[in-house]
Parts: structure tokens; sequence; C-alpha cells
């Protein structure tokens, strides 16, 4: 029924106010001439776009679906339109550089861009999700004519791209490739296999796909360091359609706007992109940029479930709120019953911290490209240590508050007419793509705390915690929360020699607590940033705040129960 | 792919062994004869029937769905034959009185058939799932000629019944329903109105529907105790069919097996049953049944994911578990990595604890139904407090822990192939029906808790403490839990004249608590059942009662604090 409207007052007052990301970013030299205005023209222009030309297509895209026919997959009623309509108006090449036809603006604002995107309509939004990574990945490895012939199709979007990763075999473990690709005597290889899960491995959006794959030289070692990385195109440049097959698409639980599909390459023509053997860091290059996407799809999906379910709210009556006056009979909108207010508020303290921490993390993403010296050190640390989480914890909340934000509704949430449903159907896939939420944990855990002894995120705890002064009592549980994880990180780095398990076991609670304290800081960051120029009222602003204090925060004591106890039974 | 297989050998184990079910039954007179050899072969042959008749079904049921067209539903492949066999073999009839053609065997047998039944196939399990309720319902407030016009049918299932509540502007709150009844000349009623959201409202499976509906008599007070229950059959005894109109069917996020309906009665020949401004009291006489079966619901839809995924997580292998040995290369199956043991060890300790609860609570109804005195009062007791708990807390985790489930499949959990995403659709309907949630937790704290001081639940604390010992160490956490919410329930009993929103604010936290202390009761009451006689390995219940302890169990302490400082506020 009521479709999404980006929110893009509350957007640019997290990027202005509270971040204060023009300043920022104008630091920047590629940046120096994006100021407010710009920022906010963009932003709006954003909004209207997503609300006029994609949002509408939510529903055909869920109920209609992409459908297969002997190799040829069609999208849904208007997906093409308005993919023709979206990259023609130079969306995707917001944040790619003017050399390739991009527009050279802040990832931030491509970011937010996506939030709008993946809110309004996650399906449609896959196709161009993996257009800036692969942008990415060809700059920076590809050989000179694999980057003449790609990058300004790429950066404009007038081609789409896929990640071929997966094989039925080979999920976590992309270790178990088998693809293969034998050398040609063109110096291309001949590459054979059949990947799964692609996402828009086949479509009629765009009139070329470029297919970024993972496969085995014939010489390559066992394991993820036998993977090399190559191109191969639907079409060539002679229009000659490439050996590669979309055998089905899947039938899945949600993103049926998205053609999920099953690749089969058949000797199909391929070039090396980056050194034989060095394929998994060619895809890593553009890891913390992607898993940035997926969280910023969980708070866009997230701020969709959470606006229909406020404004079902505000309209639905039954019964009398607890403490109404006893004379009237009328039933009270459901906002005012305490069990509809904890799940509305809750929801929207996790929007906003969200926002404050993805655009931070994007704007920390240009400074690695931009700044140098310890501002750049900084900013990969920030992101190293930060995307996992984001990752992990948005799309579990898109899913988990998205099914809150269904329970709202009632039996008319479980029904399609309010879309409420396909949101939470969605939603639950980005749990588990672009490396599962448990990968995720074992990433921040294993692979960048306890790899240095946990000096980074020390570091990082120290940073979070200057901003915080110790005046009110909330700043003095922030304070004391930061001060507990510290705690926590030098007990895991500690006890994990006596255990090698240990770490895997707790990795899930220690990310959840590290969450918890970013989304701490976040709402102080809002504290410190609200004034006359923060978009609704008052009570706008303090409702989330309690509802964060009083719901969301108190987990972090029992996660940090959980590991301090674990700690314990292996140091004794 | 794998479908449901009943583990009657678990749910025997916490019958006989954990319970003692037999011999307590025993020593209710109707149940005199009832051994357990007996309870063993009901099971036994149920299981044989729920895997062979109903489970195939499932995958059908949901893809192809009940359908409508012009008023008539049509049921999916094969649901109308196992029906007519599933009554015809004397299932429906498990625990009716003889007198009425049932086989007078004890309701937890009927209990444990349907968590079977839901775990198999939910969508299917909706069409006899109201029966029982509605054959209690006539039983106790229908007039003669009802009883013995519709008790046999009802008992035996050759007809289905229907529940008419929820109309489009009153679904928690019935006391804005507008369907109205008008006298008619020979004393039955013309019923006028539009029924939503009604389960099986119309279908192929059997040959009559008799519907049980809420309405208002002419001169009826507005509010709740205006409603009055009516009776309508599909068809009248001469063959007419009643003036009630299949307007359409929902399209639903799942359960589509089970045809919602639109039921619109068009001056419907009606027949009261019970007393005129009586409706809800005749619906509440079944609620505890009804909602018990909720969660059993749960329990089963809970173990059914359990299974698929403990099946896959066995042969799926992905990487190295962590603290394997370096040697080898071979990728470890995902069962040995932590992050997946732990979801499928605390599903576990879910499920078999839930049985306890669930299959005491049955055994308790029939103490209401067959003891006397302090027996019959305690009983009336549990099943007053224990009910809303068990409904809350089992659809939860239902659609949590299936969730949870599906996440050890990765992507292939998102797409049909494993039925499990089918799961979690199915699931969530289980937290909105038979009373949200959010309404389970407002009826254990404030109509059952609240009302009499606290009184019945401190009671209830003080039997379960004295099943645990002070012995080990988790007894005595165990014990001290309980006097924690011990000290809480007086706490909110105490507060509550301070603030009237703030039982409303912390129901859902009390009565997650309750569900945590009732859980570790529940699994010390396994841990003293555990013999030779128990299914499988010391490791099929250490590796459960493990993560409860390390996993579940520390979410009571949060809640706990969350409660104390809502109620230190209003105290002060």
């Amino acid at each position: 029924m009521n479709s999404y409207q980006a929110r893009t007052d509350d957007m640019f007052f997290v990027l202005s106010r509270v971040l204060d990301g023009p300043a920022q970013l104008q630091a920047l030299s590629p940046y120096a001439e994006v100021d407010a205005a710009l920022m906010q023209q963009v932003l709006d222009e954003a909004g209207k776009f997503v609300a006029e030309v994609v949002a509408p297509l939510s529903r055909d895209g869920d109920e209609i679906g992409a459908s297969w026919k002997d190799g040829v997959v069609t999208t849904p009623p208007g997906f093409r339109q308005a993919y023709q309509a979206f990259w023609q108006a130079g969306w995707p090449a917001l944040s790619a550089s003017p050399a390739h036809g991009g527009q050279g603006l802040p990832s931030v604002l491509e970011a937010m861009l996506y939030e709008m995107l993946s809110a309004a309509n996650h399906g449609w939004t896959m196709a161009p999700g993996l257009l800036h990574g692969a942008y990415e990945c060809i700059r920076h490895h590809g050989s000179d004519a694999l980057r003449e012939r790609y990058l300004e199709k790429l950066a404009t979007g007038e081609w789409l791209a896929t990640m071929c990763l997966t094989e039925a075999h080979a999920g976590s473990d992309l270790g178990l490739v088998r693809t293969r690709a034998e050398p040609l005597p063109d110096g291309r290889y001949a590459l054979s296999g059949t990947k799964i899960f692609i996402s828009g491995g086949e479509h009629d959006l765009s009139d070329n796909i470029v297919h970024l794959v993972l496969a085995r030289l014939p010489d390559a070692p066992p394991g993820p360091k036998g993977l090399s990385l190559f191109v191969v195109p639907k079409f060539e440049p002679d229009g000659t359609r490439s050996a590669v097959v979309c055998e089905r698409i899947e039938e899945k639980m949600g993103l049926h706007g998205s053609p999920t599909c099953v690749l089969r390459f058949d000797a199909a023509a391929a070039s090396l992109v980056g050194a034989p053997g060095k394929g998994l860091n060619a895809m890593f290059v553009m890891m913390n940029a992607a898993r940035l996407h997926v969280a910023l799809q969980g708070i866009g999906l997230l701020d969709a479930a959470w606006q229909k379910a406020d404004a079902y709210a505000r309209e639905r009556r039954q019964m009398r709120a607890p403490g109404a006056g006893k004379g009237a009979t009328t039933p009270d909108p459901i906002a005012e019953h305490p069990a509809i207010r904890r799940i509305l508020d809750s929801q929207r303290a996790w929007v906003d911290a969200g926002r404050v921490l993805a655009y931070r993390t994007a704007i920390e993403l240009d400074r690695i490209a931009h700044a140098q010296g310890q501002a750049q050190t900084q900013a990969q640390r920030w992101c190293a240590l930060v995307t996992p989480i984001m990752k992990a914890v948005f799309t579990h909340q898109a899913f988990h508050g998205g099914s809150d934000c269904l329970q709202v509704f009632g039996g008319h949430g479980y029904v399609r007419e309010w879309g409420i449903e396909q949101i939470v159907r969605d939603a639950r896939v980005a749990m588990i793509y672009e490396g599962t939420n448990e990968i995720q944990a074992i990433d921040l855990l294993v692979r960048k705390v306890l790899v240095d002894g946990g000096q980074d995120m020390l570091a990082l705890l120290d940073g979070l915690q200057a901003d915080v002064p110790d005046a009110a009592d909330t700043q003095a549980q922030t304070r004391a929360r930061i001060d507990t994880l510290r705690g926590l990180t030098t007990g895991i780095v500690q006890a994990a020699p006596g255990d090698p398990a240990l770490p895997y076991r707790v990795a899930d609670d220690y990310l959840r607590a590290c969450a918890l304290v970013l989304l701490d800081w976040a709402w102080h960051r809002i504290d410190a940033g609200l004034d006359a120029s923060a978009p609704g009222t008052g009570a706008r602003w303090q409702a989330p705040a309690r509802a964060l204090r009083q719901w969301v925060l108190p987990e972090f004591e029992m996660r940090a129960g959980i590991i301090g106890r674990q700690c314990e039974a292996v140091t004794g």
C-alpha cells in the first residue's frame, strides 16, 4: 500500500550535523568543490527518482518476479525501463572517476543512494549493486586493455556486472572452487565449470553483462591460493555470445525481482584479471565497500519496515491505551500502546544510529583513497573493524526488526496487502550473502582483532571513548561499556592460546557487543548534533534514544557475561 | 528434500520418564486403563501416519496452495484424501468422549499428535486444528439440540469447524465486533456481517463446515459484554446451503495450504450457543487448550527445522573446524564448527524443554477436567499461568530459531530446495494468531499475575523451586533465578499502582523471564529423568543442556535488569 519515501531530511541531518560530512570531505582534494548544498541537492534528486521510478515496481517485482525460459531471463514489468532511466540519468556513475565518465562525488552519496534504493525495491537494486565493485576491481587489477574495454561501461552502468564465486560444494569455503581455466593460444583462457547463486547472472536489463569469475589455472595449488580471477562478457565486442548458459534461476523465499542464476561456463573465452593465484586478493579489494552496501540494504529495509509500521500504528485503533482516561470509550491508536511503542522506537534507534555508522564508514572509505598518513591509517582501521560488524548487525536487524514491524500489523502483516511481509522475506538473504553473518563475526574477531593482539580494536575504542565526555549518567554508562569491551578484548586475546576454538565460540557475542557499543556511541553523536536544524520535534529524537537505552543496550551486559564466562572457563 | 520424521522415542521419553505421565494419568479415573504401552503404541502409529500421509503433501501445499474461484475453495493436491483418511482412522477423536464417538484418551496424546502434524505440514494441520475447541465449546455451552446435531460430527472430525471472530476493524479488540444477529420467528437468528482471517472458512476437505461466530444481538451493549456466540453450518440438515459466502482467500507470507477466508454472512440462519452476551466466555473455555496447541505448533516446527539443519550440517563440509589437526586438508562437516553447533544445540534445548512443558500442561488440562480439590486448583493455576508463556515463546522460537536453522544452510537455505524457508514463512503466523504474543504477555502479567497480587505466580514458583534441590552449581543458579523472578513479581505488584502503564511496558520482558525459568526447570527435570532408557547417547542430552546454560539462559538476567530498572523508575 503505502510505498517508501526517502527521509532525506533525516539522512542529510546525520551527514551534515552529526558527522560534519561536507567539511570532512572537502578536506580531501577530489571533493574540495563538493559543498553541503550540492550534497543535499543530489540526495533530494535521488529521493525523487527512487520514489517515482523504483519504489512503484517493488510489488510486481515480488509477485510476478523474474522468470526463466530456455536460458533467457525476463525481469519483472518495468524493471528494464527503470534501469535504463537509472543509468542514463547518471546514477551508477555518482562516485566513479570522471576519467571514466563518472561524476567523482564522494562515496557517501552513493551509499545513501543505495540505502534508498534498497529500501524502495531490494530486488531491483541487486542489479546495479555489484557495479561499483566490478568497476573498482578492473580499475585496480585489470590490464590496460581490460580497463579500456570495460571501465567506462561499468562506471556509467551501461553494462551490468556479476561476481561468480560460489559453486554447489563451495560456499563459505571458496578454497573448494573447481571451475577450471585452460590457456588458449590467443592469451585468453577457456573457462569451464558451474557457478550457483549468481545474482543477475542473466537478464534483459542491460545490453551486456560482465562476469567476474573465480577459477583455477591448470597448475594451481589446491585451496584459496590457487584461485585466479577472470572476466567473461556475455557478448564479445564483435557481438559473439560467450559460452555462458543460464541453466535455471532459483525459487527463493523472497527477492523475486532479482534472478539468482545457475551459470554454466562451457570453455568460455576469459581474460585474466590481476596475477595468477591472486583471485581472492582482487576480490577482497572491494570487500569493505560491498559489505558496507549490504549493511545499507539492512538499514534501508529496516527504515522501510519502520515507515510502514509507523503509519499503520497511527491509524489503527484497538482498545484503550493503559493510563488513558476512564471516561472515553473510543479505542486508541495502537501507536499509543506500550508494546507497539517499544517496537517502533527501538527500530528507529537502530536506523538512526545505523546511518551515523554507515555514513561515517563511507567517509572513511574515501579517506582511505584520498588521505595520507595517520588519517589514512585510522580510516583503514575503522573500515576493517567496523564493516563486518555493520554487515552482520544491520542485516540481522532488518530481518528481526522487520519482523517486529510486521507484528505491529497483527494478521494484516502476514498477508500481502501492506507489503511488510515482503520486506521480511527479502531482507532474510542479506544475513547470508557477501559472507554469512557468522563469517563476519569470525572475520572481526579472528582476522581483525586477534591478529594484532587486539591493538587496533583497543585504539578504536580509545577513539570512541574520547568522543563521549564523562558528564551525564548515560555518558558514564557508555564509558563503562567501552571499558568492559576493552577488558573482553584483552581477555579473549589472553585466553585464545589456551583453546583455539574459544574465539569461534564467542565470535557472535563479541560482534554483538561491539555493535552495541557503536550504537551507543552513535547516539551520543546524535545527541551532540541536535540543534534547531534537526528535522522533527524533540520527541522525534528523544523517543528512540530512550528506547535504545531501555530496551536495546541491555543486551551488551548479556553478551559481556557470556564472553567473560567462556574466557574464564579457559583461563581458570 | 528430507521430510519430517517424528522422533517418537524422544517424545515418549519425556512423557514417561521425565514427567511420569502414564502413572500420573492413570490416577485419573477415565484413564485408569491407559498404560504406557498403549500410549507408546498410539504415538508410534501417529508418527507413521504423519510421515506417510501428511508430511509428503507439505511442499505442494506451499507451492500450489489453496485456490479460490467464484466462492469455491480448492485445497492443494492430496489434502482432501489425507483428511478423509485422517478422520476415518479416528485421529480427531483421540481425546473426545466415548459418549460422542471419541476414544477417550488423555489430552496429552492429542497434543503430541498435533506437534507431529504441525511439524510435518502446518498448512494442512490448520484444518483439524480447531475441531477440538469447537467440540468442547458446543459440549459445554450448546443446547441439547445442538449437542445432538454437532457433537459426534465434530468429535470424529467428519465435519470440520471454524472460529469466526476477527473483523477488519476488530482484531485484538473483539469488543469492536459489528456482526449483527436479528431474531427469527423460529427461535434462530439472521446473522449479517463480514469476518476476516477465517482459517478453513471454505474448502473441500469435509462434507460440512461448522462455523462458530461472534455477533451482537439487537439490544446488546457496546464492547465485549455485548457479544454472543452462534453456530452456522455450511449445510443445513436438509442439504440447504447457508447464506455464507467466501469472498476471497488471502495471499499470505506462508501457510499457503490453509485457505484464510473472508466470510460474508448474509442474514445466515444461526443458532445461539450459550447465553446472550456470554459469547466471549464460551470461547474462552477452550482458550488454554487452543493456545497450548499453538505452542505445540511452534515446538513441532522448530523440531522440523532442527531436523533439517542437523541432517544438512552433518553432510555439508566447508573449511577445517577450529582446533582440528593441522595435517589433514579435507574440510570438516559444518556441524563441527562452533557457530553451527551453537545454533543446533540451542534449538534442541528449546525443543526438548518445550516438550516437557507442553506435555506437562496437557496433563494438567486433564487434571482440571478429572481431578478434584487441591490437585485441580494447582492444575488450573499451572494452565492459567504457563499457557500464555508457552504460546508466546515457542511461536517466537519457531520463527527465530527456525531462521537460525535456515542460516545453517547458507544460500541453500534461502532457496526452496530443502524446505527450510517454508518452515520460517509458515511459522511466522503463529506469533500473531490465537492472541498476538504481545497480548499473551499482557494476559500473563495483567490478567493472571497482578489480578491476585502475584499470589498464584509465587505459589507456582515455590513449586518449581521445590523440584530443584540445592546440590549442583547449576541447581543453585536455577534457585537463584527463581528467587529473582519472585522479587520481580513482587516489585511489579508494588510499583504498578504508581504507574498503570508500567506492567504493559515490562510485560514482554516478564513473560520472557518466566519462560527462561521454566526452560531451566524443565532441563533439571530432564537431567533427573535421564537413565539407560533415554534415547541416544549421553552427548545427545549433554550438548543441549550445555547450550541452554551457556547461550540461552543469560537472557534471564538481561530481562530481570530491564524490569528492575523500570520498577525503580516508578518507585524511586
